[in-house]
């Protein structure tokens, strides 16, 4: 049939997908995983949430929970987002909150919005899968942002250019700036301004995504790119950077529910996307998702970050005590990961599969966090769903696996 | 700031939005408004959904409904669909079955996996405004779909190609073949295999769009695309049909729960889709609308049908009785719309703005769901909503402005 040839050329290069089956073989009883990056279902606030759906099942809320609604979000949500950014240092107000079916989604309308096939985006490297899953369908290139970095902008807007016979632009800085997936790594104030200075060089946006930003264990808070961004330009309305957050590591990621915070102008355009696209967010995960907010986001955060953060304190004290000499590895003040990287001559993703037949231990090897796929000597290490035993026995499997 | 200079540039042309502009505008008390295009909420299944909720929340599943979760939709529900796919001539497995965030997001996806800008997308005059938006992020030419004109494929392809530059080509067609948005009129078995013989010559597929296919009141059920497409091919593996299907116009449309039927090579690019681009619909959505489906959709649908089809008739002997010599109107025998023509003389959408002031009555203007903006003498009515007596003097308030 010819229109499936049609298909063919479309929609390579999606590894995240690729990583998605590995980590359903991995899935047996006797390996000890720390592959997976997601939440502790154990910890889902299942009572308040049944409560939230009791609710808005009443005569007062069913009808709204249950007929079409705005593109833009449920509106008590998005007053209650702009609350919680005022804390982090964004003075906002409604109109500059959108709701998205994940911050996947986010990053999804982001792509389709800003990138034309040759453009550049540049991201962290290694940078989050799920991002370059969501922008490969827009047929980038990728350029390494490294805040500190040297690097001129008419250089890097020439080299965007010459890639792409001339029609290339960069046309956004990509990253996560607290806890990062997949490193856990944090970056500092001075890195935050220097992504903005470069940013404001090149006249391109900032996208900073927040999936794990409320999940600080301990360590001085930083504020958001866009609260530097605000505080430079005097206002959300003056600023470049598209700010993403999620309830997905707060709360629960089976309702899809994240949201976009930037100028008015950048909302409103993701909207029309949004009405063209799903028409809106399920009303039921988002009334849900705003009533368990209001009755618990404090305490239930500051639950599952003392969870966490335990894991986390045992998952490095495993590692002090398992890893040879030379093996490296990230010491995260939050969020759900450690990154380790071993022997340059070592290919993690071999090394999996040595894993996984000699030891019954997991991890996903760090070559596919990379754009560019260099980089075959790191791997991410998940403590969020791990006890201690298994964190236990699996890192000392992991050293065995790396002194054999 | 340059980089909004590359927002200015994308998403142009979506003309459903300014219909929902209007539509918020003429929520007005004293307006009867038969613009709406959406389901009664008195008659969702707000018991049974609590029920949904309260079982999906209980310790067996409360940990699956609030996790992420795979990128091709709940299993059972995928299952349920298989029997109901069976019941109107589609043998299929669930592996055929893919479950989107509402119909909408089937006809997103399918218009990012098949136009590239340039190309042509067959579609009906007038045709759903929901696809024109969501087809028009990526930018086809649209062509004009009618089953019965002798059209020779080779000229329709030569019309795609010279109209960009010779990279054009003709992708698929689209149509609503039972009661469709905004005529109310379904598809005669011969052209539904017209429009099958069209594509085959083209050799391109047929997007089938479902979202009214069970809402028939009276008349006898003609056989989906799907159906015909398999019987002809030996399989649903040797078809172009995809058949877009959806909950919106059945249980609710708030949860947004569609799904696509196709061949499996057509399914698993769609879920790679997903994956990168929000990932999953919600669960518990999807874990919700099988519960429901489950245990009333039958008789749930015969309730509704029952409803709407008494007020199509009450709708229908209004026009009989109220407008003058020379208006035309459609008699569905199922959906939610009449469509009515005027003299050629009439712009609609101007009648409306005169309705509003002169009559305090609304319609949606037929003129935007032409792709080409053409045919301003029609307008949309809907019934789904109204009550009888809305109805009698909504339809009056229209004759005494068409005899004015």
């Amino acid at each position: 049939m010819q229109w499936t040839d049609v298909l063919a050329t479309r929609n390579s290069r999606m590894k995240a997908s690729e990583i998605r089956e590995l980590l359903k073989l991995l899935d047996q009883p006797d390996i000890i995983s720390f592959a997976g990056g997601i939440p502790d279902p154990a910890l889902f606030p299942t009572e308040t949430f049944a409560k939230a759906f009791e609710n808005a099942m009443s005569p007062e809320h069913a009808a709204t929970a249950l007929q079409y609604s705005v593109s833009e979000g449920y509106k008590p949500l998005r007053e209650w987002i702009v609350g919680e950014m005022a804390k982090i240092g964004v003075p906002c107000d409604v109109d500059n909150i959108f709701i998205t079916s994940g911050s996947q989604q986010a990053l999804d309308y982001l792509g389709k919005l800003l990138i034309s096939p040759g453009d550049t985006a540049m991201v962290t490297w290694p940078t989050y899968l799920g991002a370059l899953g969501a922008f490969n369908a827009y047929e980038p290139r990728y350029a390494r942002l490294d805040p500190f970095s040297n690097a001129e902008p008419a250089t890097l807007q020439a080299e965007a250019a010459a890639s792409s016979g001339g029609a290339g632009k960069v046309k956004f800085s990509y990253l996560s700036a607290d806890f990062a997936n997949p490193t856990g790594e944090s970056l500092s104030q001075a890195g935050r301004e220097a992504v903005l200075d470069q940013a404001e060089a090149l006249g391109i946006a900032v996208i900073e995504d927040a999936a794990y930003q409320s999940l600080r264990f301990d360590g001085e808070p930083v504020p958001p790119i866009m609260a530097l961004d605000i505080a430079r330009n005097g206002g959300i309305e003056n600023t470049r950077t598209i700010y993403c957050g999620s309830f997905s590591k707060t709360l629960a990621p089976g309702l899809r529910v994240g949201w976009v915070c930037a100028a008015k102008d950048v909302i409103g355009r993701l909207v029309l996307m949004k009405q063209a696209a799903d028409l809106h967010s399920p009303t039921l995960s988002q009334m849900a998702t705003n009533y368990v907010a209001r009755a618990i986001f404090d305490q239930h955060v500051a639950k599952i970050k003392s969870v966490y953060s335990g894991r986390r304190d045992r998952m490095l004290a495993a590692l002090d005590r398992e890893m040879p000499a030379g093996v490296t590895f990230t010491r995260p003040e939050g969020g759900m990961f450690i990154w380790v990287t071993v022997d340059e001559a070592i290919n993690c993703a071999e090394l999996l599969a040595r894993a996984v037949a000699e030891q019954r231990v997991a991890f996903v090897p760090g070559g596919a966090f990379y754009a560019d796929g260099s980089r075959l000597n790191s791997l991410r290490l998940s403590y969020s769903c791990a006890n201690d035993a298994q964190i236990d026995e699996g890192i000392a499997r992991i050293g065995r696996l790396l002194r054999a």
